[in-house]
Protein backbone atom coordinates (compact mmCIF):
# COMPACT_ATOMS: atom_id res chain seq x y z
CA UNK A 1 0.00 0.00 0.00
CA UNK A 2 1.48 3.64 -1.00
CA UNK A 3 1.98 6.42 1.98
CA UNK A 4 -1.36 7.67 2.17
CA UNK A 5 -2.13 11.69 3.94
CA UNK A 6 -5.99 12.78 4.00
CA UNK A 7 -6.25 16.61 3.92
CA UNK A 8 -9.36 18.35 5.33
CA UNK A 9 -9.23 22.00 3.96
CA UNK A 10 -11.11 24.79 5.24
CA UNK A 11 -12.01 27.51 3.25
CA UNK A 12 -14.11 30.91 4.33
CA UNK A 13 -16.13 30.58 0.99
CA UNK A 14 -19.50 28.71 1.50
CA UNK A 15 -21.85 30.94 -1.04
CA UNK A 16 -20.42 31.52 -4.17
CA UNK A 17 -20.24 28.54 -6.13
CA UNK A 18 -17.60 29.74 -8.62
CA UNK A 19 -15.42 30.20 -5.87
CA UNK A 20 -15.65 26.67 -4.74
CA UNK A 21 -15.83 25.01 -7.51
CA UNK A 22 -12.28 26.70 -8.75
CA UNK A 23 -11.06 25.88 -5.57
CA UNK A 24 -11.79 22.37 -6.05
CA UNK A 25 -10.43 22.23 -9.45
CA UNK A 26 -6.97 23.53 -8.17
CA UNK A 27 -7.19 20.40 -5.73
CA UNK A 28 -8.15 18.15 -8.72
CA UNK A 29 -5.69 19.47 -10.99
CA UNK A 30 -3.02 18.02 -8.62
CA UNK A 31 -1.52 14.20 -10.60
CA UNK A 32 -2.14 11.62 -7.75
CA UNK A 33 -4.46 13.83 -5.56
CA UNK A 34 -7.79 12.00 -4.81
CA UNK A 35 -10.93 14.30 -4.15
CA UNK A 36 -13.02 12.91 -1.89
CA UNK A 37 -15.65 15.70 -0.98
CA UNK A 38 -16.60 19.27 -0.73
CA UNK A 39 -19.45 20.87 1.72
CA UNK A 40 -20.10 24.48 2.00
CA UNK A 41 -22.36 25.74 4.68
CA UNK A 42 -24.13 28.62 3.24
CA UNK A 43 -24.77 30.35 7.22
CA UNK A 44 -21.44 29.21 7.77
CA UNK A 45 -19.86 31.07 4.66
CA UNK A 46 -17.45 27.91 4.56
CA UNK A 47 -16.54 25.25 2.89
CA UNK A 48 -14.67 21.77 3.59
CA UNK A 49 -12.79 20.43 1.21
CA UNK A 50 -11.55 16.45 1.61
CA UNK A 51 -8.88 14.75 -0.42
CA UNK A 52 -6.09 11.94 -0.34
CA UNK A 53 -3.02 11.67 -1.80
CA UNK A 54 1.03 10.93 -1.13
CA UNK A 55 2.39 13.43 1.47
CA UNK A 56 4.15 15.84 -1.56
CA UNK A 57 1.46 15.11 -3.63
CA UNK A 58 -1.31 16.19 -0.72
CA UNK A 59 1.04 19.56 -0.04
CA UNK A 60 1.06 20.67 -3.25
CA UNK A 61 -2.98 20.55 -3.92
CA UNK A 62 -2.83 22.46 -0.53
CA UNK A 63 -1.04 25.02 -1.88
CA UNK A 64 -2.26 25.20 -5.19
CA UNK A 65 -6.08 24.96 -3.16
CA UNK A 66 -4.60 28.23 -0.95
CA UNK A 67 -2.97 29.97 -3.66
CA UNK A 68 -6.38 30.16 -5.52
CA UNK A 69 -8.54 30.86 -2.63
CA UNK A 70 -5.88 34.13 -1.78
CA UNK A 71 -6.64 35.33 -4.88
CA UNK A 72 -10.67 34.95 -4.75
CA UNK A 73 -11.40 35.38 -1.42
CA UNK A 74 -11.08 39.09 0.51
CA UNK A 75 -11.32 38.30 3.92
CA UNK A 76 -11.80 42.23 4.33
CA UNK A 77 -15.59 41.44 3.05
CA UNK A 78 -16.27 37.88 4.48
CA UNK A 79 -19.03 37.41 7.20
CA UNK A 80 -20.46 34.15 8.30
CA UNK A 81 -21.26 32.66 11.41
CA UNK A 82 -18.53 30.30 11.77
CA UNK A 83 -14.99 31.52 13.38
CA UNK A 84 -12.40 32.55 11.08
CA UNK A 85 -9.31 34.12 9.73
CA UNK A 86 -8.31 33.08 6.74
CA UNK A 87 -8.95 32.81 2.97
CA UNK A 88 -7.33 29.31 3.59
CA UNK A 89 -8.55 28.96 7.06
CA UNK A 90 -7.52 25.82 8.15
CA UNK A 91 -5.20 22.88 6.70
CA UNK A 92 -4.84 19.78 8.89
CA UNK A 93 -3.07 16.35 7.50
CA UNK A 94 -3.96 13.55 8.59
CA UNK A 95 -1.86 10.19 8.25
CA UNK A 96 -4.29 7.23 7.20
CA UNK A 97 -1.98 4.25 5.50
CA UNK A 98 1.89 4.03 6.02
CA UNK A 99 2.59 7.21 7.04
CA UNK A 100 3.38 8.24 10.88
CA UNK A 101 2.20 11.31 12.72
CA UNK A 102 5.51 13.12 12.56
CA UNK A 103 5.24 12.87 8.80
CA UNK A 104 2.32 14.96 8.69
CA UNK A 105 4.14 17.15 11.40
CA UNK A 106 6.84 17.86 8.73
CA UNK A 107 4.58 18.17 5.64
CA UNK A 108 2.80 21.00 8.21
CA UNK A 109 5.85 22.82 8.52
CA UNK A 110 6.95 22.82 5.10
CA UNK A 111 3.26 24.28 3.73
CA UNK A 112 3.58 26.86 6.17
CA UNK A 113 6.97 27.90 5.06
CA UNK A 114 5.70 27.46 1.45
CA UNK A 115 2.65 29.60 2.07
CA UNK A 116 4.50 32.19 3.56
CA UNK A 117 7.13 32.14 1.02
CA UNK A 118 5.12 31.57 -2.38
CA UNK A 119 2.05 33.58 -1.60
CA UNK A 120 3.07 36.01 2.03
CA UNK A 121 0.34 34.60 3.83
CA UNK A 122 1.63 34.03 7.50
CA UNK A 123 0.90 30.49 9.14
CA UNK A 124 0.62 29.51 12.76
CA UNK A 125 0.94 25.51 13.49
CA UNK A 126 -1.47 23.84 15.32
CA UNK A 127 -2.18 20.33 17.11
CA UNK A 128 0.21 17.78 16.65
CA UNK A 129 2.42 20.25 14.80
CA UNK A 130 2.33 23.34 17.30
CA UNK A 131 4.95 24.75 18.39
CA UNK A 132 4.02 25.94 21.94
CA UNK A 133 1.65 23.94 23.53
CA UNK A 134 -1.46 26.67 24.05
CA UNK A 135 -1.17 27.10 19.94
CA UNK A 136 -2.63 22.89 20.21
CA UNK A 137 -5.99 23.90 20.38
CA UNK A 138 -7.12 26.02 17.00
CA UNK A 139 -10.05 27.91 18.83
CA UNK A 140 -7.31 29.28 20.91
CA UNK A 141 -5.24 29.70 18.21
CA UNK A 142 -8.04 31.48 16.08
CA UNK A 143 -8.76 33.79 19.34
CA UNK A 144 -9.84 36.71 18.16
CA UNK A 145 -10.94 35.97 14.56
CA UNK A 146 -9.21 37.67 11.08
CA UNK A 147 -10.25 41.47 12.90
CA UNK A 148 -8.85 40.89 16.48
CA UNK A 149 -5.82 39.11 14.97
CA UNK A 150 -4.88 42.62 12.80
CA UNK A 151 -3.79 43.80 16.39
CA UNK A 152 -3.33 40.83 18.32
CA UNK A 153 -0.66 39.36 15.88
CA UNK A 154 1.79 42.12 16.94
CA UNK A 155 2.04 40.92 20.63
CA UNK A 156 5.07 38.51 21.26
CA UNK A 157 2.90 35.65 22.07
CA UNK A 158 0.67 35.33 19.03
CA UNK A 159 3.18 36.25 16.19
CA UNK A 160 2.80 33.37 13.71
CA UNK A 161 5.03 30.27 13.25
CA UNK A 162 5.68 31.27 9.68
CA UNK A 163 5.53 35.21 8.47
CA UNK A 164 6.25 38.69 9.81
CA UNK A 165 3.47 39.79 12.54
CA UNK A 166 1.07 41.32 9.97
CA UNK A 167 -1.82 39.77 8.22
CA UNK A 168 -2.07 39.13 4.79
CA UNK A 169 -4.32 42.31 3.44
CA UNK A 170 -6.49 39.98 2.04
CA UNK A 171 -6.04 36.35 2.60
CA UNK A 172 -5.46 36.84 6.55
CA UNK A 173 -3.57 34.13 8.12
CA UNK A 174 -4.09 29.99 7.84
CA UNK A 175 -3.39 27.39 10.35
CA UNK A 176 -1.67 24.55 9.32
CA UNK A 177 -1.74 21.56 11.40
CA UNK A 178 -1.71 17.47 11.91
CA UNK A 179 -4.01 15.60 13.61
CA UNK A 180 -5.18 12.13 13.82
CA UNK A 181 -8.79 10.91 11.94
CA UNK A 182 -11.72 12.10 13.49
CA UNK A 183 -14.47 10.07 12.80
CA UNK A 184 -17.89 11.47 13.39
CA UNK A 185 -20.03 8.92 15.67
CA UNK A 186 -23.58 8.60 16.81
CA UNK A 187 -25.31 6.34 19.19
CA UNK A 188 -29.10 6.35 19.82
CA UNK A 189 -30.21 5.73 22.82
CA UNK A 190 -34.05 4.02 23.61
CA UNK A 191 -35.44 6.45 25.40
CA UNK A 192 -36.59 10.25 24.34
CA UNK A 193 -34.44 11.14 27.80
CA UNK A 194 -32.34 14.23 26.78
CA UNK A 195 -30.58 13.96 30.50
CA UNK A 196 -29.97 10.16 30.25
CA UNK A 197 -27.86 11.10 27.09
CA UNK A 198 -26.12 14.64 28.31
CA UNK A 199 -25.04 11.98 31.26
CA UNK A 200 -23.59 9.79 29.15
CA UNK A 201 -21.95 12.15 27.05
CA UNK A 202 -20.64 13.33 29.95
CA UNK A 203 -19.10 10.17 31.25
CA UNK A 204 -17.25 9.50 28.03
CA UNK A 205 -15.84 12.92 26.95
CA UNK A 206 -12.29 14.30 27.72
CA UNK A 207 -13.57 17.37 29.39
CA UNK A 208 -15.24 16.13 31.78
CA UNK A 209 -12.78 13.58 32.61
CA UNK A 210 -13.65 10.98 30.05
CA UNK A 211 -11.60 9.09 27.29
CA UNK A 212 -9.12 12.44 26.54
CA UNK A 213 -9.30 12.29 22.71
CA UNK A 214 -13.34 11.83 22.78
CA UNK A 215 -15.97 15.13 22.32
CA UNK A 216 -19.41 14.43 23.32
CA UNK A 217 -23.10 15.73 23.78
CA UNK A 218 -26.31 14.64 24.45
CA UNK A 219 -29.09 15.87 21.81
CA UNK A 220 -32.38 14.94 20.87
CA UNK A 221 -33.43 13.46 17.63
CA UNK A 222 -36.60 14.90 16.82
CA UNK A 223 -37.94 13.29 13.61
CA UNK A 224 -37.43 9.85 15.71
CA UNK A 225 -38.04 11.22 19.46
CA UNK A 226 -34.85 9.41 20.67
CA UNK A 227 -32.49 10.89 22.78
CA UNK A 228 -28.62 10.37 21.13
CA UNK A 229 -25.21 10.92 22.32
CA UNK A 230 -23.51 12.62 19.02
CA UNK A 231 -19.49 11.98 19.48
CA UNK A 232 -16.35 13.02 17.88
CA UNK A 233 -14.03 10.47 18.23
CA UNK A 234 -10.90 12.70 17.82
CA UNK A 235 -8.44 9.28 18.12
CA UNK A 236 -9.56 5.91 17.36
CA UNK A 237 -6.40 5.02 18.51
CA UNK A 238 -6.60 6.03 22.02
CA UNK A 239 -10.55 5.30 22.33
CA UNK A 240 -11.40 2.94 20.05
CA UNK A 241 -14.60 2.56 18.72
CA UNK A 242 -15.58 -0.83 20.56
CA UNK A 243 -14.43 1.18 24.16
CA UNK A 244 -17.13 3.83 24.23
CA UNK A 245 -19.79 1.99 22.06
CA UNK A 246 -19.20 -0.62 25.35
CA UNK A 247 -19.14 2.45 28.01
CA UNK A 248 -22.15 4.25 26.53
CA UNK A 249 -24.02 0.80 26.72
CA UNK A 250 -22.85 0.03 30.28
CA UNK A 251 -24.13 3.70 31.52
CA UNK A 252 -27.21 3.32 29.48
CA UNK A 253 -27.79 0.21 31.43
CA UNK A 254 -28.28 2.06 34.55
CA UNK A 255 -31.52 3.75 33.78
CA UNK A 256 -32.82 0.47 31.95
CA UNK A 257 -31.99 2.06 28.83
CA UNK A 258 -30.73 0.04 25.23
CA UNK A 259 -28.73 1.42 22.46
CA UNK A 260 -30.70 1.42 19.48
CA UNK A 261 -27.95 1.71 16.99
CA UNK A 262 -25.10 3.89 16.09
CA UNK A 263 -24.15 5.77 12.93
CA UNK A 264 -20.75 6.85 11.64
CA UNK A 265 -21.56 9.99 9.96
CA UNK A 266 -19.27 10.47 6.60
CA UNK A 267 -15.60 8.93 6.25
CA UNK A 268 -13.80 6.37 8.09
CA UNK A 269 -10.11 4.77 7.82
CA UNK A 270 -11.06 0.94 7.50
CA UNK A 271 -8.65 0.51 10.48
CA UNK A 272 -10.53 1.70 12.94
CA UNK A 273 -13.36 -0.86 11.87
CA UNK A 274 -10.58 -3.46 11.77
CA UNK A 275 -9.98 -2.79 15.44
CA UNK A 276 -13.63 -3.34 16.24
CA UNK A 277 -13.56 -7.01 14.75
CA UNK A 278 -10.44 -8.19 16.11
CA UNK A 279 -12.49 -6.95 19.88
CA UNK A 280 -15.23 -8.68 19.44
CA UNK A 281 -14.27 -12.03 17.84
CA UNK A 282 -11.00 -11.55 20.37
CA UNK A 283 -8.58 -12.01 17.70
CA UNK A 284 -5.44 -13.80 18.93
CA UNK A 285 -2.36 -12.56 16.93
CA UNK A 286 -4.14 -11.06 14.68
CA UNK A 287 -2.24 -8.56 11.83
CA UNK A 288 -3.32 -5.89 9.59
CA UNK A 289 -1.44 -7.36 6.73
CA UNK A 290 -3.95 -10.89 6.81
CA UNK A 291 -6.53 -8.33 5.03
CA UNK A 292 -6.72 -9.19 1.52
CA UNK A 293 -6.98 -5.45 0.48
CA UNK A 294 -3.26 -4.32 2.44
CA UNK A 295 -1.56 -5.65 0.10
CA UNK A 296 -2.65 -4.54 -2.81
CA UNK B 1 -11.66 0.57 -6.59
CA UNK B 2 -10.72 -1.71 -9.66
CA UNK B 3 -12.52 -4.76 -10.47
CA UNK B 4 -10.52 -6.93 -7.89
CA UNK B 5 -10.50 -10.95 -8.83
CA UNK B 6 -8.65 -13.53 -7.02
CA UNK B 7 -7.02 -16.65 -8.05
CA UNK B 8 -5.86 -19.57 -6.00
CA UNK B 9 -4.55 -22.61 -8.77
CA UNK B 10 -3.09 -25.78 -6.94
CA UNK B 11 -0.31 -27.09 -8.81
CA UNK B 12 0.77 -31.11 -8.35
CA UNK B 13 4.92 -29.77 -7.48
CA UNK B 14 5.72 -29.43 -4.05
CA UNK B 15 9.30 -30.62 -4.05
CA UNK B 16 10.87 -29.34 -7.24
CA UNK B 17 11.57 -25.92 -6.48
CA UNK B 18 12.75 -24.79 -9.66
CA UNK B 19 9.79 -25.94 -11.09
CA UNK B 20 7.59 -23.86 -8.06
CA UNK B 21 9.58 -21.43 -8.97
CA UNK B 22 8.99 -21.12 -13.09
CA UNK B 23 5.18 -20.73 -12.13
CA UNK B 24 5.42 -18.47 -9.83
CA UNK B 25 7.50 -16.37 -12.41
CA UNK B 26 4.68 -16.97 -15.01
CA UNK B 27 2.06 -15.62 -12.53
CA UNK B 28 4.27 -12.64 -11.95
CA UNK B 29 4.97 -12.25 -15.86
CA UNK B 30 1.47 -10.77 -16.08
CA UNK B 31 1.03 -6.77 -15.83
CA UNK B 32 -1.71 -6.17 -13.37
CA UNK B 33 -1.49 -9.10 -11.38
CA UNK B 34 -0.39 -8.96 -7.59
CA UNK B 35 1.15 -12.50 -6.62
CA UNK B 36 0.50 -12.47 -2.54
CA UNK B 37 1.56 -16.17 -1.52
CA UNK B 38 3.16 -19.83 -2.55
CA UNK B 39 2.95 -22.74 -0.25
CA UNK B 40 4.16 -26.00 -1.31
CA UNK B 41 3.58 -29.01 0.38
CA UNK B 42 6.29 -32.00 -0.02
CA UNK B 43 3.99 -34.93 1.18
CA UNK B 44 1.23 -33.45 -0.91
CA UNK B 45 3.64 -32.64 -3.43
CA UNK B 46 1.41 -30.13 -4.32
CA UNK B 47 1.90 -25.88 -4.47
CA UNK B 48 -1.09 -23.61 -3.50
CA UNK B 49 -0.79 -20.37 -5.44
CA UNK B 50 -2.15 -16.97 -4.90
CA UNK B 51 -2.53 -14.18 -6.75
CA UNK B 52 -5.17 -11.04 -7.34
CA UNK B 53 -5.73 -8.97 -10.41
CA UNK B 54 -8.18 -7.66 -12.26
CA UNK B 55 -10.35 -10.23 -14.19
CA UNK B 56 -8.88 -10.54 -17.48
CA UNK B 57 -5.36 -9.96 -16.23
CA UNK B 58 -5.93 -12.63 -13.00
CA UNK B 59 -7.55 -15.22 -15.99
CA UNK B 60 -3.82 -14.37 -17.97
CA UNK B 61 -2.15 -15.31 -15.10
CA UNK B 62 -4.26 -18.50 -14.82
CA UNK B 63 -3.69 -20.04 -18.52
CA UNK B 64 0.74 -18.45 -18.23
CA UNK B 65 0.80 -21.09 -15.12
CA UNK B 66 -1.09 -23.90 -16.03
CA UNK B 67 1.06 -23.38 -19.68
CA UNK B 68 4.24 -23.99 -17.76
CA UNK B 69 2.89 -26.44 -15.22
CA UNK B 70 1.59 -28.66 -18.78
CA UNK B 71 5.45 -27.72 -19.80
CA UNK B 72 7.15 -29.10 -16.60
CA UNK B 73 5.15 -31.25 -14.50
CA UNK B 74 4.67 -34.99 -15.79
CA UNK B 75 1.34 -36.56 -14.14
CA UNK B 76 2.73 -40.39 -15.40
CA UNK B 77 5.15 -39.61 -12.11
CA UNK B 78 3.11 -37.77 -9.88
CA UNK B 79 3.02 -39.07 -6.67
CA UNK B 80 1.85 -37.90 -3.15
CA UNK B 81 -0.77 -37.93 -0.71
CA UNK B 82 -3.30 -35.23 -1.88
CA UNK B 83 -6.41 -36.28 -4.26
CA UNK B 84 -5.26 -35.02 -7.88
CA UNK B 85 -6.21 -34.90 -11.47
CA UNK B 86 -4.20 -32.87 -13.36
CA UNK B 87 -0.41 -30.63 -13.61
CA UNK B 88 -2.70 -27.92 -12.90
CA UNK B 89 -5.04 -29.32 -10.55
CA UNK B 90 -7.76 -26.81 -10.08
CA UNK B 91 -8.22 -23.24 -10.27
CA UNK B 92 -11.24 -20.78 -8.50
CA UNK B 93 -11.67 -17.94 -9.34
CA UNK B 94 -13.32 -15.73 -6.19
CA UNK B 95 -14.52 -12.20 -6.82
CA UNK B 96 -13.01 -10.11 -3.94
CA UNK B 97 -14.29 -6.30 -5.01
CA UNK B 98 -16.67 -4.83 -7.49
CA UNK B 99 -17.32 -7.71 -9.03
CA UNK B 100 -19.79 -10.40 -8.78
CA UNK B 101 -19.86 -14.11 -8.59
CA UNK B 102 -21.52 -14.27 -12.21
CA UNK B 103 -18.30 -12.70 -13.67
CA UNK B 104 -16.43 -15.41 -12.12
CA UNK B 105 -18.31 -17.91 -14.00
CA UNK B 106 -18.00 -16.23 -17.14
CA UNK B 107 -14.05 -16.06 -16.21
CA UNK B 108 -13.92 -19.94 -15.64
CA UNK B 109 -15.28 -20.86 -18.62
CA UNK B 110 -14.02 -18.65 -20.53
CA UNK B 111 -10.51 -19.92 -19.28
CA UNK B 112 -11.95 -23.51 -19.54
CA UNK B 113 -12.10 -23.00 -23.20
CA UNK B 114 -8.84 -21.67 -23.49
CA UNK B 115 -7.23 -24.43 -21.71
CA UNK B 116 -8.19 -26.72 -24.18
CA UNK B 117 -8.15 -24.81 -27.26
CA UNK B 118 -4.71 -23.27 -26.32
CA UNK B 119 -2.99 -26.16 -24.00
CA UNK B 120 -5.42 -29.75 -25.16
CA UNK B 121 -6.27 -29.68 -21.66
CA UNK B 122 -9.60 -30.78 -20.88
CA UNK B 123 -11.38 -28.91 -18.64
CA UNK B 124 -14.03 -29.44 -15.67
CA UNK B 125 -16.10 -26.55 -14.34
CA UNK B 126 -16.88 -26.80 -10.51
CA UNK B 127 -18.73 -25.30 -7.72
CA UNK B 128 -20.51 -22.08 -8.70
CA UNK B 129 -19.12 -22.19 -12.44
CA UNK B 130 -20.30 -26.29 -12.53
CA UNK B 131 -22.86 -27.36 -15.23
CA UNK B 132 -24.38 -30.27 -13.33
CA UNK B 133 -25.09 -30.45 -9.82
CA UNK B 134 -23.37 -33.33 -9.35
CA UNK B 135 -20.16 -31.08 -10.03
CA UNK B 136 -20.40 -28.22 -8.03
CA UNK B 137 -18.60 -30.27 -5.27
CA UNK B 138 -14.77 -30.90 -6.31
CA UNK B 139 -14.02 -33.85 -4.48
CA UNK B 140 -17.19 -35.64 -6.90
CA UNK B 141 -15.35 -34.08 -9.52
CA UNK B 142 -12.03 -35.26 -8.79
CA UNK B 143 -13.18 -39.24 -7.76
CA UNK B 144 -10.43 -41.71 -9.69
CA UNK B 145 -7.59 -39.16 -9.98
CA UNK B 146 -5.35 -38.96 -12.85
CA UNK B 147 -5.28 -42.76 -12.81
CA UNK B 148 -8.64 -43.80 -12.66
CA UNK B 149 -9.91 -40.94 -15.18
CA UNK B 150 -8.34 -42.19 -18.24
CA UNK B 151 -11.10 -44.54 -18.56
CA UNK B 152 -13.68 -42.97 -16.36
CA UNK B 153 -13.40 -40.00 -18.29
CA UNK B 154 -15.31 -41.96 -21.48
CA UNK B 155 -18.05 -42.24 -19.32
CA UNK B 156 -20.75 -39.83 -20.73
CA UNK B 157 -21.42 -38.79 -16.99
CA UNK B 158 -17.57 -37.78 -16.65
CA UNK B 159 -17.71 -36.13 -19.86
CA UNK B 160 -15.46 -32.79 -19.53
CA UNK B 161 -16.64 -29.42 -19.91
CA UNK B 162 -14.26 -28.66 -22.50
CA UNK B 163 -12.10 -30.91 -24.71
CA UNK B 164 -12.73 -34.20 -25.83
CA UNK B 165 -13.32 -37.78 -23.50
CA UNK B 166 -9.57 -38.25 -23.40
CA UNK B 167 -6.93 -36.91 -20.39
CA UNK B 168 -3.89 -34.98 -21.61
CA UNK B 169 -0.84 -37.16 -22.10
CA UNK B 170 1.46 -35.74 -18.93
CA UNK B 171 -0.95 -33.14 -17.98
CA UNK B 172 -3.88 -34.52 -16.92
CA UNK B 173 -7.35 -32.76 -16.41
CA UNK B 174 -7.71 -29.42 -15.07
CA UNK B 175 -10.62 -28.06 -12.67
CA UNK B 176 -11.64 -24.23 -12.85
CA UNK B 177 -14.41 -23.01 -11.14
CA UNK B 178 -15.53 -19.56 -8.89
CA UNK B 179 -16.09 -19.52 -5.38
CA UNK B 180 -16.60 -16.99 -2.55
CA UNK B 181 -13.14 -16.13 -0.39
CA UNK B 182 -12.54 -18.94 2.25
CA UNK B 183 -11.32 -17.41 5.34
CA UNK B 184 -9.57 -20.18 7.68
CA UNK B 185 -10.69 -19.64 11.06
CA UNK B 186 -10.48 -20.82 14.71
CA UNK B 187 -12.12 -20.85 17.71
CA UNK B 188 -10.66 -21.47 20.48
CA UNK B 189 -12.04 -22.67 23.89
CA UNK B 190 -11.10 -22.94 27.69
CA UNK B 191 -11.14 -26.71 27.80
CA UNK B 192 -9.02 -29.40 27.45
CA UNK B 193 -12.06 -31.37 26.60
CA UNK B 194 -11.97 -32.62 22.23
CA UNK B 195 -15.79 -33.95 23.21
CA UNK B 196 -16.93 -30.29 23.79
CA UNK B 197 -15.16 -28.71 20.69
CA UNK B 198 -16.62 -31.69 18.99
CA UNK B 199 -19.69 -31.08 19.80
CA UNK B 200 -19.94 -27.50 19.17
CA UNK B 201 -17.97 -27.97 15.76
CA UNK B 202 -21.37 -30.58 14.59
CA UNK B 203 -23.52 -27.82 15.60
CA UNK B 204 -22.32 -25.43 13.25
CA UNK B 205 -21.29 -27.12 10.14
CA UNK B 206 -23.57 -27.41 7.05
CA UNK B 207 -22.59 -31.37 6.92
CA UNK B 208 -24.44 -32.27 9.97
CA UNK B 209 -27.15 -29.69 9.88
CA UNK B 210 -25.59 -26.27 10.81
CA UNK B 211 -24.26 -23.53 8.50
CA UNK B 212 -24.77 -24.68 4.54
CA UNK B 213 -21.08 -23.18 3.96
CA UNK B 214 -19.23 -24.03 6.49
CA UNK B 215 -17.09 -26.61 7.63
CA UNK B 216 -15.81 -27.24 11.42
CA UNK B 217 -14.04 -29.94 13.39
CA UNK B 218 -13.28 -30.33 16.95
CA UNK B 219 -9.12 -31.03 17.70
CA UNK B 220 -6.71 -30.75 20.63
CA UNK B 221 -4.07 -28.13 20.49
CA UNK B 222 -1.36 -29.95 21.95
CA UNK B 223 0.86 -27.16 23.07
CA UNK B 224 -1.77 -25.23 24.67
CA UNK B 225 -3.29 -27.97 26.30
CA UNK B 226 -6.74 -26.50 24.56
CA UNK B 227 -9.40 -27.77 22.92
CA UNK B 228 -10.26 -26.01 19.40
CA UNK B 229 -13.09 -25.56 17.18
CA UNK B 230 -11.27 -25.44 13.82
CA UNK B 231 -13.44 -23.91 10.76
CA UNK B 232 -13.60 -22.96 6.92
CA UNK B 233 -15.90 -20.43 6.39
CA UNK B 234 -16.87 -20.97 2.78
CA UNK B 235 -19.04 -17.93 2.61
CA UNK B 236 -18.72 -15.05 5.31
CA UNK B 237 -22.13 -13.46 3.87
CA UNK B 238 -23.96 -16.57 4.31
CA UNK B 239 -22.50 -17.47 6.93
CA UNK B 240 -20.50 -14.52 9.21
CA UNK B 241 -17.90 -14.53 11.15
CA UNK B 242 -19.71 -12.78 14.32
CA UNK B 243 -23.13 -14.98 13.42
CA UNK B 244 -20.11 -18.14 13.85
CA UNK B 245 -18.63 -16.48 16.65
CA UNK B 246 -21.64 -16.42 19.06
CA UNK B 247 -23.11 -19.17 17.62
CA UNK B 248 -19.86 -20.93 19.07
CA UNK B 249 -20.08 -18.76 21.86
CA UNK B 250 -23.45 -19.89 23.22
CA UNK B 251 -22.92 -23.73 22.75
CA UNK B 252 -19.61 -23.16 24.74
CA UNK B 253 -22.06 -21.68 27.39
CA UNK B 254 -24.00 -25.06 27.95
CA UNK B 255 -21.06 -26.88 28.99
CA UNK B 256 -19.95 -23.77 31.16
CA UNK B 257 -16.85 -23.00 28.73
CA UNK B 258 -15.45 -19.75 27.78
CA UNK B 259 -13.93 -18.56 24.30
CA UNK B 260 -10.35 -18.01 24.90
CA UNK B 261 -10.20 -16.20 21.48
CA UNK B 262 -9.93 -16.84 17.78
CA UNK B 263 -7.65 -16.86 15.11
CA UNK B 264 -8.09 -16.04 11.01
CA UNK B 265 -5.37 -18.40 9.05
CA UNK B 266 -3.89 -16.49 6.66
CA UNK B 267 -6.15 -13.88 4.08
CA UNK B 268 -9.51 -12.29 4.94
CA UNK B 269 -11.24 -9.68 2.62
CA UNK B 270 -11.77 -6.38 4.88
CA UNK B 271 -15.32 -6.57 4.03
CA UNK B 272 -15.88 -9.57 6.31
CA UNK B 273 -14.16 -7.68 9.03
CA UNK B 274 -16.40 -4.51 8.82
CA UNK B 275 -19.65 -6.88 8.68
CA UNK B 276 -18.19 -7.91 11.93
CA UNK B 277 -18.13 -4.03 13.08
CA UNK B 278 -21.31 -3.36 11.86
CA UNK B 279 -22.76 -6.05 14.03
CA UNK B 280 -21.59 -5.22 17.21
CA UNK B 281 -21.55 -1.24 16.61
CA UNK B 282 -25.41 -1.99 15.43
CA UNK B 283 -24.37 0.31 12.79
CA UNK B 284 -27.60 2.18 10.64
CA UNK B 285 -27.21 2.81 7.29
CA UNK B 286 -23.79 1.88 6.84
CA UNK B 287 -22.62 1.99 3.59
CA UNK B 288 -19.01 0.49 2.61
CA UNK B 289 -18.55 3.53 0.51
CA UNK B 290 -18.35 5.14 4.21
CA UNK B 291 -14.82 3.27 4.18
CA UNK B 292 -11.98 5.97 3.17
CA UNK B 293 -9.84 3.45 1.41
CA UNK B 294 -12.31 2.13 -0.50
CA UNK B 295 -13.15 5.67 -2.33
CA UNK B 296 -9.32 5.16 -3.19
Amino acid sequence: MPKLVQCVPNFSEGRRQAVIDEIVEAVKSVPGVIFLDCQSDRSHNRSVVTFVGEPQAAKKAAFKAAETAAKLINMEEHQGEHPRMGATDVIPFIPIAEVAMEECVDLAKELGQELYEGLGIPVYLYEEAATRPERKNLASVRKGQYEGLKKEIKKEERQPDYGRAELHSTAGITAVGARPPLIAYNINLDTANLEIAKNIAKGIRGSSGGFREVKALGIIIKDRDIAQVTINMCNYKTAPLYRVFEVVKAEAARYGVNIIGSEIVGLTPVDALIDVAEYYLRLENFNKNQVLEKRL
